[in-house]
Order: structure tokens, then sequence, then C-alpha cells
């Protein structure tokens, strides 16, 4: 079970499944298009490079190639980062992603963490600013934050960049749901000297079978010595012809934005007019809190969400939904509903 | 360049590529079937426990299912392998597939090699005993060997295994190419305790862009561990639903057994013919010796091969080509001998 702990449940009778934050689109025509027309070049070593793909995203993130790598997911970029830098100690937030302790923990690095605080719904503050030591020698945030939904605006954001360039602190900025936040695009850290911007197609593109995820290296060396740390190939060809064709994807991408804003707003007032406390989101998913054992009663009737029990700083009160279609949301609520009838019942 | 290290030219120039050891006859209709009636699969993030795939696996190679790990392509397995291991010194032999060495090194491991010599045609031997210490805590084998094409026959593995148990030393046998093997099942080492054998469907079934490998585990413990290791979607869903249809292709493995046998004996005879030094190889490439700059002179002609300069052990005098379908195999030939007619003129 231990592999299951990200959510994404295998089971085959699972009808709804809202525990993984996948695009509620599916994935976009053009992409199953240049899949089945290419499947002859799955034959080949995959380009180790992917120099194709880099340079379309050279295009549309308007950065030099050599400062973008490629990886199998961008959980295949936190680990391959983390060998390269193998940083002493590390500074976290909790609750947030948990492959990036996992990995900092496989390399021996020390761990500090930044609790954010159920009264900031878990936002973070100017007070993570007073944690940003010497001794620390990475900082690893994910904007939006998984499993909050909160975005860290502009202005902290610069003040955290600057408070780590003073101290020779390396910024992973994890923006792998940025692409579903509505104004993301200037939300978005454009990567500098000393900071790292981790992004992902597998979410946005509901292509997460396929493993595609990029970053965007500030400093070019490090770029060179993460494309150095491990296999070469990691990168497979489906991914990256599926890459290329979802950049050509736009409509795509702005319905999604759409579709995702909407049906968030919904989700949200549904969940509070059934009395949970939600917390602000921008992205694809909502963190809420049940005295109810919802991940298990929702299992009954084949729904999946997410618990937050295996997340540091929360427990098992606290879930998380993925934003889905509306005749999805509107299955969740409805059976939600159904067990609170029940329970009241009771 | 150096992400080429490995041959794969991806030149749109190259008409034949004989410096990747990809099996002749291409990917099977199975498994591109498969590939190309599941797109909307892809979708989905993969099982990170390949359940389906590793059922099937553990029915072909008669091995429990828990002894069983999948990877993102072999090399994954290698540098997982290495991180959930650390070993703090390792015994390498020389020449060898370079992946073993680097992995190693970026977890700060101290190697050790022991020099195949061209007398013994680059054939590990008992010699290798003597080099097998109480200080080493971890020896990759390959075989048959990358780039000579080698087996290491059962009396003498068994041999090294038993002096590795009493030395508490993990062994690691690559058996990425014993498929094109001839009789390849009888050499092929049963996993142990303290033993791991690598196997990989990259080469054999020519989906090397869809990266997929696995481990035979000796230990439960250590493929528990390996299971752990690094992120846990590593092994994409084109790559476990290709997995499954290849395991069902018994007819193409032993045709492309038989093909490989017959050329690698047209290649072998062709190239001694013309004077070469032609190393006894077992798998689907062979080594090979020229005083001429074959490399560069036959890229010329639109054929790569691959130099073997940046083997330890070895120097740019050496080639490795892969053994391909007869129509390609003889286009080497052919260009091998207009060479030579183009020098003896000069």
């Amino acid at each position: 079970m231990k592999r299951y702990e990200h959510g994404g449940n295998h089971s085959p009778d699972i009808i709804y499944d809202f525990s993984v934050n996948i695009a509620p689109l599916g994935m976009p025509e053009g992409v199953k298009r240049a899949l089945a027309e290419n499947i002859d070049k799955f034959s080949a070593y995959p380009d180790p490079e992917c120099r194709e793909l880099v340079g379309k995203l050279s295009e549309a993130e308007n950065i030099p190639a050599e400062n973008i790598v490629c990886g199998n997911g961008a959980a295949d970029l936190i680990y391959r980062l983390v060998h390269a830098v193998k940083p002493r100690r590390a500074l976290l937030i909790s609750p947030t992603f948990s492959e990036y302790e996992k990995a900092l923990t496989e390399t021996g690095c020390e761990i500090v963490f930044h609790e954010l605080h159920e009264e900031d719904n878990f936002a973070v503050t100017e007070r993570i600013l007073d944690n940003i030591s010497e001794e620390i020698s990475m900082l690893f945030l994910c904007s939006p934050n998984n499993p909050t939904g909160a975005v860290i605006k502009p202005p902290l954001m610069d003040k955290i960049y600057e408070e780590c360039r003073r101290k020779d602190i390396l910024l992973v900025i994890d923006e792998c749901f940025m692409g579903f936040v509505c104004g993301g695009g200037e939300y978005s850290f454009k990567p500098k000297a000393g900071a790292i911007v981790l992004k992902a197609f597998t979410k946005l593109y509901a292509m997460a079978g396929l493993r595609l995820g990029y970053v965007l290296c500030g400093d070019i060396s490090l770029a060179e010595r993460l494309r150095e740390t491990g296999q070469c190939w990691s990168v497979s060809v489906p991914a990256q012809l599926a890459g290329e064709a979802a950049l050509s994807e736009k409509g795509y991408v702005s319905e999604t934005v759409r579709l995702v804003r909407m049906e968030r707003e919904y989700l949200t007032c549904s969940l509070e007019n059934m009395g949970f406390t939600v917390y602000p989101s921008e992205a694809n998913f909502i963190l809420f809190r049940s005295a109810l054992p919802l991940d298990r009663l929702l299992l009954e009737e084949g729904i999946a969400v997410r618990s937050c029990e295996n997340f540091r700083g929360l427990d098992g009160t606290y879930f998380r939904t993925a934003v889905r279609t509306h005749e999805e949301n509107a299955a969740l609520i409805r059976a939600i509903g159904n067990i609170i009838a029940r329970t009241q019942k009771e």
C-alpha cells in the first residue's frame, strides 16, 4: 500500500477518482493523434537532449534551451536535482508534496520544517523569512502548494528569493499546478541565478501515464549538472512526442483554466454549504476538513478522494479533492450529501 | 555531445545505425497494437507496483512477484540500486557498460577495476576471483558483456557468486543482452540471496524508446528497498502495457535469436576476411579492431558504428557494431570494403 501514498487508486471498483489532480478534460486529441501516428518511433532510443521538445519549450517559456532540462515526470527531476546538488541542510514547508522530503532523506540531507498555520489557511507568509538561515543550502517551495492550492504571490516570492540569494541558498519553486491558475502567468517565477522552477505536462495535459516534467534553471551550470545526473534516457520517446504536441494546444489550456475556476467555485460553495471548512485554493484541487472518515465512506460509493493523513502537518480530518468536470463534481457533492444525511439519521 | 556517449545518433543523415544494440526485427506487431488500442489509458498515473506486468513476469521468469522490481529502462534500476545500497567500495570489470561507474561515482563510492585482457578476448576468467576481496561491498558483472558480447558461463559464475557470498558482497549481474544468446536460458543466473539479475525489454523487443527494465532480486528485503528508492511512478503506462504485450510474443524472441546468430556469423566472417581482429561474441553486437578511423569514415556513408574510445580499458582502435538484418549487415560490409579499397589506392 505504501506505493499509493500520493492517491491514485488502481482498483477497478473506482468510478470517480478525485484523489489525483489530473486535468478534467482528459488528454488533448492532438496529443493522442501524435502518439497514434508515431508508434514506429518508439523502437529507437530517445534523444537524451530532447532537442525538439526543448526547442519548443524554449519558445513557449521564452527562455534559452540551455536553461531547460526535461525529466521522467517532475518527480524524476526532484530526485535528480537533490542527487546533483547533495544539500547538507534543506528547508521545507509543511504541509507540502512529500517527494521533496523523500528525495532529500535519500541523500542523507538534514531537513528543517517551516510549519504553515491553519489560521493562515496554510498559506506561506512573511513568517518564512525568519527560517531562511545561513545553515540552509536548499529551499523547496510549491506554488500553488499541494495539498492547499495556495499560491505564493510575487511580492512575497521576490522577498524569499532575495533572502535566499543573500544566503547562497538554492531556491526550487515547484509550479507543477501553476498552469491551472487563472492569471498564473503573472504569478509564475521567472528563473534567475540561484533559482529553479519545476513544471510538468503530467497534470495540465492529463498525460500522467506518459511521465513528462521539466525545469527552468536560472544557472546554465546547474542545468548541465542536472543533465549529467542519473541515466541519460530518462524521457521516453512517447513522452517527448506528446510534449511537443501538447505545446500546440493553446485552446485546451485556457478552456481547462476556465472550467477549473468555475468548478472549483461550485465545489467550494457546495462543501461550505454542507458545513465543511474549505481552504482557499487557486489550483485544480481543494483542501477541506471533515470530522467524518470521508475517504472510507466515499470509497464505498466508488469515489476516491485523498485523505491527507500522511501529509506532515495535517491529519486524517483533512481531505483533498480534485476539481473535475461538472458531472463528476456533482456526483461527488451528491455522494457526500447522502453520507451526511445517513450520518444524521443514525 | 556528452549525452551520446553510448552511441545512438539522432542525426537525420544516418541511414543505418549500428551504434545501438536494438533487436533487428523491430518492435513486435502485438506490442504496437497494444499501444495503439490503449492511448486513452496514458492519461492516468501509472500503477507504481506495475502489478499486471509483474504478474506476467513472475510467470515467465518463474520467480515470485515480490522479488521483481520494474524500472524506467535498466539504466534507471542501476541508479536506484546504487542509491538504495550506497556501497562504500565496488568492483567493476573493464571494459564494460559505463553506467555502473557513473552511478557509483554519483554516490561517492570508491571503485576498483578488474581489467580484462585482450589475450583472453576480454572474457572474464578465474583471475577475477583474486579481486573479490572483503573490502568490496558490490560487484557489477555484465553477461553477455557490453561491448564484447562474452558470456560468463555457469561454472565460473557460480564460483564468483560463492566468493561474493562468503565475503558478503552484493553481486549484480546485468543480463540485458542474454535474451539474444542462443541457449541463453541455460547461462542465465537464477537469483539467490545476495544476488540481483538485471534484465530489459528495451533491446530484445526493440522498444528502447519506451524504457522498460526489471530486476530479479534474490532478497525480498532488497526488492522492497529498491521499490522505495526514487519516485514511485518511474515506469510509464505505455511501457507497462508494451511489456505485457511483449511477453506474449514467444515466436518473436526465437526468431530474433536465430537471425542474430546467423548474421553474427556473417559479420564475423566478413570482418575477419577483411583482416580485422574480431572478438568472439554471443550477443547481438560484435567488438572488432581496426587501425582505420572507421566510425568517422562510415559516418560519411550515412552509417553509424560505435567507437569504443570512451570505454575504460579500450581505445579508438576498437569498434562495436550491432548485428542487424542481412540487408543492413551487407550494406555495412560493403561500405567497409569500399573504405578499405579506397585506403589502399591512396
